[in-house]
Parts: structure tokens; sequence; C-alpha cells
């Protein structure tokens, strides 16, 4: 067997293309610690002080990026930490999710706040698949149930996230999300909203939570595999509604170049790191206010979710 | 059979899956000299007095390129057009590729100017390859054949259209050429470079004759098939040197999207033009001056070709 790059004593499990070292389990993990830990430092993403809302879903990523916060965390006395847990009302899917959260949370001792699409915007998704359906009928598709689904679980997340009391919301979008999300926005012909896709969006409102990724700079597979060692419980089913198709070719494109080109994913997300102030420059300070029917921050005069529920009908 | 979309007569022969277009022979033809004619329009490209130097490697799409803007400059009696050609010395290839593009020039009564690296350079490719090659020994690889090969190119091409007294350089660059290099720039973390690539590229120095690719929305097997329709004769064999594996990734990646979402070739150009005058306005006026060494325009002291002969120990 090879031995670890680092300890150089125990055989090696993992081989890191990017960097060329192999690494044992225990030294693994600690390298996935390590590196959250110095992504929080080096964009400035948490003070000692801060109350941490972590948003979980139950997924892979949401589940491990509780683990790994609650083991930083000991050394921050003065820090506290929340999960918020969204109930979009998907049927046969999001019940076993919550309860993973739940027992994740409970294993580790960390609050957990659970809200809901019912509770918030009075219909779940379940609902809102089937309204979809039927004004679609005969028509051209319009917005996926993702789109909808995405819109509003960020607002519900915010929401939760200040009920919480949080200073920060913390996602667990990894590497692989981000580089996705940015030629996404290329080949949507969306390029102005790669300004968003930064490891650190802080709103300039009271009403708005900062939201920190802690994940962006660790692979989608090393999150699996650190999850797959630590024995972390998490639910693996897909949403029945995903039915993002460009996102899985772009996925499958994107580690194919990783396969080929190690190291891809990491110069994707320094290019835009690079084009950022630019693009920031050219598209101004958004400044947040009071959305007119909800009262939740927004950059226009009705905010995304007010207005796409009005299209809707349901509100 | 089914019959042309458009002239709803001829036998259609080219599914056009980005506008649901079937398009016999003929209409297709047409389309695609309409498109370069819009491009053309739509850029400000060229003047009708304009004197035009094609840069003419042999191969399909600049012998193409030749053939439409010969036709459609016979709409325009004060403008005038010549074709040039570098010879990079790269022997069993450019040799015949040099004498399609005279034939090419030849059946079509255009003047052709052939230039060297040789001449312009005192080396050829072979050599420089060599030279790499020796330099490379033992030694972590530095940049591919490629690169060199570029940079003196663009150089020659451009003294060379001064040379003619050309108001401008057309390039056949294809909307495959353009998205390849949009996305090799990200994935290479060189994104402000994509303020480059661009369907005009006017050089604000006496020396510098302006770039425009009339090409830039077409792709690559349109031309293809342009060609084929047509009985143009080009060389097809690929250049002994090419090593552009990473490209060939991204052009096979982008191929497969474009089968799955036809248009994105398009989208992304789009994507870019929209971020291009916040990237201009970021890196702000280059002033080109001339070179310390060989007086050609540049942006620096002293220009990237005698910079990399210089490196060589060449000059």
């Amino acid at each position: 067997m090879t031995k670890c790059t680092r300890c150089k004593r125990r055989d090696a499990v993992y081989l890191r293309a990017y960097s060329g070292e192999k690494l044992c389990g225990k030294c693994f993990m600690k390298s996935i610690e390590d590196k959250v830990r110095t992504t929080i430092a080096k964009h400035d993403m948490l003070k000692t002080n801060d109350k941490i809302a972590v948003a979980v879903s139950g997924g892979k990523d949401s589940v491990t990026l509780l683990h790994i916060l609650t083991k930083l965390e000991k050394d921050f006395p003065n820090a506290e930490l929340c999960a918020v847990t969204v109930d979009e009302g998907i049927k046969g899917y999001r019940d076993e999710a919550i309860t993973l959260a739940e027992d994740n949370c409970h294993k580790l001792g960390v609050q957990h706040c659970v809200t809901s699409f019912r509770t918030l915007f009075d219909i779940e998704l379940d609902d809102l698949v089937t309204l979809l359906a039927k004004k679609a009928k005969g028509k051209t598709a319009g917005l996926s149930p993702c789109s909808y689904c995405g819109v509003l679980r960020r607002r519900a997340l915010n929401v939760a996230a200040r009920k919480a009391e949080a200073d920060k919301l913390a996602l667990a979008h990894n590497l692989d999300d981000e580089t996705q999300t940015i030629l996404l926005n290329i080949i949507h012909g969306d390029p102005l909203r790669l300004a968003r896709v930064k490891p650190v969006l802080s709103g300039k409102h009271e009403k708005f939570t900062s939201r920190v990724k802690p994940f962006c700079e660790i692979p989608e597979k090393e999150i699996a595999f650190y999850a797959y060692l630590k024995e972390i419980p998490f639910q693996s089913v897909p949403c029945p509604y995903a039915t993002t198709a460009l996102r899985n070719d772009v996925r499958n494109m994107l580690n194919c170049m990783e396969e080929r080109h190690a190291g891809t994913k990491f110069t994707i997300l320094r290019s835009v790191e690079k084009v950022q102030p630019a693009l920031e420059a050219a598209a101004g300070v958004t400044v947040l206010r009071e959305c007119r029917i909800c009262g939740e921050p927004t950059a226009k005069e009705v905010c995304k979710p007010c207005q796409m529920l009005r299209e809707l009908g349901v509100s």
C-alpha cells in the first residue's frame, strides 16, 4: 500500500489529483477541516462571537457542514451555532430529510429551527408544481419548479436566520456548485450575475442576514468522502422535481475537464474572483429596501417571492 | 423528402437546430452569405472603400472567408481585396497549404502576398520547436509551440497587412473558435482577456491594422458545409504540432452542449459581449507605442515577439 504523503505512516486512501497528495483517512479529514478554517479566515466569513445559522437541508453537504462547523466552533467559546431547515412541502422526500437533519442536530447538541413554505407563503411546493403544470398546459414551458423553489427557499432561510437572531447564515455550497453556477450564468446569457457568486454575500439591510459559504473551495467528492469516513447519516435520494438538465450537463462536463486537467474548477473560481470587482463597479451599489407587500428586504419595489406568488395567483 | 423552410420548393439538406430551419443547399449558402453581410454591418467592420487583407492559411475557414468576401465585394466597387499568408516554416504541412491558398486566390483573381517567419524573425517554426524541446529537457514544460506560433503569426499578419496597405485585416475565426477561447480564458484563469474576444479589434496606432472577424457568429460546421457545397478546395490535415489538448476538450464539451441545448454557443458569445464594457473600463485604455527593439506596435517597452525570441536566444 502507498503511504500517506502527510503522516508518512498510515496507508493512503485518497488521491488528491490537483495537489498530487495521497492521504490517509485521518489526514484527509484534517485537510478538509483545515481548508474550511482557512476559507473562513481568508474571506473573513465569521467573527469569534457570531451566532451562526447553518442552512441544513438534510443532504450530504449541509449535514457535513454542520458537523465541521460544530467541531471548529469548540475553539470559539463566544460563538454560537444553530441549524435552520426549510420544509418546502414535498411529500415522500422532505420528511425523511427533516428527520435526518433533526437527528444530526440532536447528536451534535445543536438547536434546530424548522420553517416551512406553508407557514411563510401559505402554499406547499407540491401544490405550486400542480399549479405550474396547469398554467403551462398548451403553452411553452415557463420557469422550472426549481426556479420558484430556489427563490422561496432563499427567502425562507433569511427569515429563519433572522428569527434565530443569527449574525450569519452559513450555506453548504461547494466548489462544484459554485463553478457550475458560474458556467450556467455564462451559458444562460446572465453574466452580470457572476458578481453574486461569492464566498460572502453581505446585505446592506438590517433585515438581510449575510450569507457565507465555508465549503466554496472544497470539491463535492471530497465532502462526500469526508461524510463517508465520518459515517455521517444524510439523505441521498434526489428531489423528485429536480429537472436541472442543463446543470447536469455542466456538472458532467466540469468533472470530465477536472479529470483530465486537475485544478480546472479552482482556476474557474479564481477567474471569476478576478473579474468581480469590474462587474460590481459596472452594476453599481444595490440598495435594499422593504418590499411594499411583505416588508422583506428587496432591491425592487415588490420582492421576487411576492412577484412570483402574485403571478401564480397564490397571494 | 422534407422541403426547404425558406424556398418551400427544393429538398432540405441541412437542419439548423438553433433556428429550427430546414434548408436546401441554395438557401443554406445564401443564409451564410447574408449572415456574414449582417455581421459586417452590425459591427461596422468594413467601409465601402476599405482595402481588406484576408488572412488565408489555406484551411477551411480562411479559404471560405476569402470566397465569401470576394463575392460580397462585387457590390462595392471602391473596396479592394487581397490575401495574406504566413509561412511559419513547417515542412510537409505548410507548403501544401500555401499552394491551396495560392490556387484559390488565382481562381478568384485576388492578389496574394506571402510572408514568412524566416524573413521576419530569421527562424522557422520547425527550428523553434527543436529549440523548445532542447530547453524543456529535464524541466517542467513551458509554453507550447502553439503559443509561440500564435504570437509570431499575429505579428506577421500585421506586418503583411501593413505592407499591403490594407485598412483592415479580416480573420476567419468562427463562432466555435470564439466560444472556445472564451471558456479557455476562464479555465486558464485569464478572464481579463475576455475583453479582447471581439468581432472588431481596433488598434490605436498607425502601425496596427484593425482586425475584423466576419465569421464570428457562424458555427464551424456551417462553414464546413458551405465549403463542401461550393466544392472549395482547402487543406484538411491538422498542423503536426497541434497539441491543444485542453482546447479539444473544450471543443467537444461545447459541441455536446450545443447538441443538447441548441443555441448555447450564441448565448456564450452574447454573455461576453455583455460584460466586455465593464472589463474594458477596469482594464483602462491600452496605449500602443513602438517596441524599443523592432519598432512594431506594442503595449510594453519590448513587444511579445521580441521578448519570446530573446528568451530563446534567437535574437
